[in-house]
């Protein structure tokens, strides 16, 4: 019923996540009105895209040979929060005020779906610590049980050398009814407790 | 704070309706998952997309010269569907059983934004109308005071000739609970009402 092309362009827009064949159908008919050289830059974001590789000393994605934050002289190289996905940087990049690296794994561990600590780019962790006197590792991990597997692990592993291995606190997110707060974060939140200053 | 093919497939993707920043942001990171024939094929959509262009027959996209229900010899030519835009045509098509062809408006007369009737393709409408014997238009636009007024429009350059000038009733779609309809289609639909056969 629609050009090949047209097709072709609803079946890509319906890969991306959350996407179905009538939001697809609605995006290719406003991509239709866009200006040609719009839809030049879009196609060529694509192409570039496809150059995108992996920081070999974070495992940030970069277009460069490593990615800002390692090449940059004067970030910390002795604290490194440790994330589980790329798009995580952005997020603590966007605080400000965190002047130190990252580390980035390939996933948490989780043995029901065959992720094994080796998997997870943990060993570029050790190394990094051992080879740069690391003082600190801040793990950010999403909390669930191959989060808190995964935090144990990296503790356990970097327990001989001598980093200091932190976390964030498990509690209530700013502006959030208490209501709507499930009772394992309550829990969990009340271990985390902290005496008011 | 991204590579910058990146931060152009984030912009790019932003300009689609109703994706905002953080949509985007998601968008991009599952695009750069994706397999690099999948990324080809998506910017090869692009690409291609740029040649469509309208039939000039019916006004519907089309990467031919004619779109293919123009270039169907089987469709009815005597009987046109008048619709608001290009993917309009797709709805009627899944009915499965029209068998004429379509006209396609560029918009409805509106002049509070100043488009008017010169404006919306409506000189290729009559001109097929007295070219080709044409038995019956059947108007079927979005029921507002611009959908109501373009139907009125296309009555009236029809009138002097031989053709029936229909439109879909307003009512209520199926499984629509009435408490959701608004009086005005409450009331619309009273004065389209019709005898239980």
């Amino acid at each position: 019923m629609y050009p090949n092309c047209v097709r072709n362009l609803i079946d890509s827009l319906k890969d991306l996540p959350g996407i179905g064949e009538k939001t697809a159908e609605r995006l290719a008919f406003s991509i239709l009105n866009f200006e040609k050289e719009k839809i030049d830059t879009f196609a060529n974001s694509l192409v570039e895209i496809k150059n995108i590789k992996r920081c070999p000393v974070c495992n940030n994605i970069t277009d460069m040979d490593k990615c800002y934050i390692c090449s940059n002289d004067k970030r910390d190289k002795q604290t490194i929060f440790v994330v589980e996905k790329p798009k995580d940087i952005v997020l603590f990049e966007k605080m400000g005020n965190y002047n130190g690296v990252y580390h980035v794994l390939d996933g948490l561990i989780s043995p029901l779906e065959g992720i094994n600590p080796e998997d997870i780019n943990l060993d570029n962790l050790v190394k990094r610590v051992k080879e740069n006197d690391v003082k600190e590792v801040i793990v950010v991990l999403k909390p669930s049980i191959e989060g808190e597997t995964t935090m144990q692990y990296i503790k356990k592993i970097l327990d001989k050398y001598n980093v200091r291995v932190s976390k964030i606190p498990i509690g209530i997110p700013m502006g959030t009814d208490i209501e709507y707060i499930d009772s394992m974060t309550l829990e969990m939140a009340f271990e985390d407790r902290k005496d008011i200053a």
